[in-house]
């Protein structure tokens, strides 16, 4: 590694700093940029029904301002922010923000994009960091602030003509981390001097951790500079917006409204650019499992979870605080023992002050379930059974599937109370699935098919078989379009219930022509109840109608 | 939500704090404990194959110090434990840790377990957390204590007779966090009374945010109010092993070395219970972004990655700090203009000290690439191309398949500059696959398969078909096992060249006996090339042998 081209972050002379002696005791203003910031960076862009499913579920979540988008960078933001508008989809309290680069057309594109919507706060911003200004830009400070204040007085000019009713002015010192403080404190007040704040009308003053460039005590520490330093400071919202580059985008942000801050941008789950933005929902729980009101709904989180994961094509991590899959679930025995005496004793209690060991919040709040919290130590987490029939033997179970083969593993380690091997699990998997014929048996099969109409249209498959039902051998014949409706045509004289075919899936177990194909079918029996059948065969068809037997008997055997 | 039933977390009192003015300058002691803590908490914990595999990443990268395990909670762990010091896998360099309960049985068990090694880390802990005592324990502070200092009595006794030379005390007043402070203090400093560390014999005190209860600045005051009180602080190594349950656990480590600790207890990409163990990768990148040298080799991340996730069957996060897929990746047009004039300057930099905006480390540093920054700003994940065609079409594309249909897509995003819509997907996906029939075309297919013998070997499957090869009608018959094989048979005689199947998957579209089917094939040619083809059909057979159909034009068109 190459450690010595890189330098160490100037610390922040403030010596009589007050922050780390303050506590919090309410909720910032929460921004969501979830629709810009958090948008830009997926792999995948949200459509623009995705956009509205986000912005419904941010809405009922509580967040009274959203950043909607970048409306002057592409016709699709532009497009989104009127269909906010005019199809009137903000509650009365709410207030959209957009975000513009300091460009008078760009300025000019945006109040176009926010016209006859009652509020709005206009976001304006550039790049101030000392290496931006040398590497992109070339040019001196003066230069930068011009930037900003032809900026301001564009926005000032527009506002006075709009029939927006009420326009805020939120300006960013991009990077504002890499910025030098003084310089940053400069061209804030060249921009405050310019749009002349009152205690009416306000100015926001964004100051982001663009790229997460040190501790996030030197944020903190930044931003007490700034906030002791700022004139008129009573007409100023502190905003932050901390990214997540060194793991702390959490701890910035809090240490940052322990500075002084008054408002919080970021995104649901950390979403953003590289390592994302600030985690808002993590900093919203913390604050809620410290008894103070986040004045955010997170009562479900489940649905967060599955609109977010819906909307962004990613996923929230096992881990991810308060959310993650993991997160209330304890495998060591001395912990499970005692979150039990901790749920007793908390059951038993009067006042109902939440106390369990290893659990910060009680899950319940969310939407999480007791049931959940106590796993058994041994294979049995369904994907890691699944996943060790695909690592260790190559089985590609339906997602479908998971739960049941979960469940047959758990029922083992209940009984045993020992950890599984590979091999345990895929002899559990093979008894389970392979050769089971109790009821219904296969001796012989030959089908035919034919296809003679060009536009394949008139496929006819007829099967014969002989088989082994409850002990005597029966002959059956049958037609469809494949093997298995043909087949399932031809044990309709037998007696067996009805079942419906809901799954199908089949694939090789390796290379070659030859290769052996695995087929899983799940059949959902009139009680609605759906069990999986297996079957392996080199030949395609029999795998398939293998896997039919296998799931006919595993529903008829109680 | 429930707010009321939680209580703030009381601050420390200690107006005088240091810490915020220092700085960190080099790197602490690493203590890796994935083998223990890691392991423990996995839905799938460890084999000793695995454990191995794992071991020796950790040795490879430079660890001095491992926690290995719990010898006496399990025979797995013991043996382990064993095997390690039997088959001499610890270089010279490296201490053993293995943690154990103060319980006179199983610090005897432990001791076993180490017998025979150079050095090793006895690490004793017992439960000291207000809420504890009061509900698992329901024991006073001195009995508490007791246990303490009885397990460290059974240590030093079992240390005079042991063959181990040099057998070192870790103590953990356990959920140190929950912990009065003051008793916190007296608990160590009654084992520091039994153990009598010296210069050359310290002890190590480590003291666990076990659950992360309160902000990272607040955990530092705990340190330096700590690091101040206890008594022969020069004989005390002070260790920490911070949760992330408030996502602050990298803050709390870096604020905790501020604060006077000399020692760091972490796991690779903070797996660990719940929310995770310290992120030490993070630490130690941080560090290393900051011209400190980290002391621990991660040159080649993403072998580190593959060697994690193989053993822990978890997922690195693609916004994972450093690690994660999406973090050296650019989307917005500003950004990569800036990284590219950032990159020039680089280059022709004399001195080079990185700097290169959005980046805040050089990606090639850590075996990561260049090439992969900058990405097109569209639809062209290779993973989001599949998850649309899956989510929005049912078609459920076997991973191999994704890359060339990921770089189909990306082809056209290239040429267009635009983004793409669900539906141009679907359409890119069904014009490069779906009635591909310019060289080779079925017309009509026809098959019958027998199987008469019980043992089903003697499966035999005759297909006749035509075909139209080159604009001519062909009539080609085959057998096989199987319709592919069959199929693949009959087309010998045409003048294709040669294929091995390479993978074959097929899956219903939707539910019922007669829903159609969609089948993958992938054909490898002579030169190694693998191209996929994709065939729907109501029937399986004929699914199969369309995609096949598809594959051979796909392979043969140039």
């Amino acid at each position: 590694m190459h450690v010595n081209k890189y330098k160490r972050f100037e610390p922040v002379k403030l010596d009589d700093r007050q922050w780390p002696s303050k506590t919090l005791d309410k909720a910032p203003i929460w921004c969501s940029v979830d629709l810009r910031d958090g948008n830009q960076s997926l792999p995948v862009p949200m459509s623009v029904e995705k956009k509205t499913k986000m912005f419904n579920l941010l809405k009922d979540m509580g967040f009274k301002e959203i950043e909607v988008g970048f409306p002057s960078a592409s016709q699709a933001e532009f497009d989104f922010t009127r269909k906010l508008i005019d199809e009137k989809m903000l509650d009365e309290d709410m207030t959209i923000q957009v975000l513009t680069q300091a460009r008078d057309e760009l300025i000019e594109k945006t109040f176009e994009a926010i016209e006859g919507c009652k509020r709005a706060i206009v976001h304006v911003y550039n790049s101030t960091s000392t290496l931006q200004r040398k590497v992109v830009f070339q040019k001196d400070k003066q230069a930068i602030i011009d930037i900003a204040v032809q900026g301001v007085k564009k926005v000032k000019a527009l506002a006075e003509t709009s029939n927006v009713e009420d326009i805020m002015l939120e300006y960013s010192p991009e990077s504002f981390t890499g910025t030098e403080l003084d310089f940053a404190l400069e061209i804030c007040e060249a921009v405050i001097k310019e749009w002349e704040p009152t205690e009416d009308n306000k100015i926001i003053l964004n100051l982001p951790a663009t790229v997460e460039m040190s501790m996030p005590n030197i944020y903190a520490d930044q931003i007490e500079w700034f906030c002791r330093n700022i004139s008129c400071r009573e007409h100023v919202i502190i905003s932050l917006h901390t990214h997540n580059d060194r793991g702390t985008g959490v701890a910035a942000t809090e240490l940052g409204i322990l500075a002084g801050a008054d408002r919080v941008e970021g995104t649901l789950f950390g979403n953003g650019e590289r390592t994302g933005n600030l985690d808002i929902l993590t900093v919203a729980m913390n604050m809620y499992s410290q008894g103070i009101d986040p004045e955010l709904h997170m009562d479900d989180m489940n649905n967060i979870i599955n609109i977010y994961e819906a909307c962004t094509l990613l996923k929230v991590h096992e881990r991810h605080p308060y959310a993650g899959e993991l997160v209330y679930t304890a495998f060591s025995g001395s912990h499970q023992d005692a979150i039990k005496k901790g749920f007793d004793a908390y059951n038993h209690e009067q006042n109902k002050t939440w106390e369990v060991p290893y659990l910060p919040i009680d899950p319940a709040d969310i939407g999480r379930e007791y049931e959940a919290i106590i796993r058994i130590n041994s294979q049995s987490g369904k994907g890691g059974v699944a996943y060790i029939l695909q690592a260790d033997y190559g089985y590609r179970l339906p997602k479908k599937m998971h739960p049941e083969i979960g469940k047959l593993v758990q029922n083992v380690t209940d009984q045993t109370g020992k950890e599984l091997s590979s091999q345990d699990i895929y002899d559990i998997f093979f008894n389970a699935y392979f050769e089971q014929e109790k009821i219904l048996a296969l001796k012989s099969f030959e089908s035919t098919l034919e296809d003679h109409d060009t536009t394949h249209k008139g496929i006819k498959v007829t099967v014969s078989a002989e088989v082994v039902f409850r002990g005597k051998s029966r002959k059956i014949q049958g037609t469809g379009n494949g093997p298995i409706a043909a087949f399932v045509n031809g044990i309709r004289e037998l007696d067996i219930e009805p079942f419906k075919l809901a799954e199908y899936e089949e694939h090789s177990l390796n290379g070659g022509a030859d290769a052996e194909a695995v087929a899983y079918i799940g059949l959902t029996n009139e009680d609605g109840v759906t069990k999986y059948g297996v079957g392996k065969d080199c030949n395609i068809n029999l795998a398939s109608i293998r896997a039919l037997i296998s799931a006919i008997n595993r529903h008829m055997i109680r």
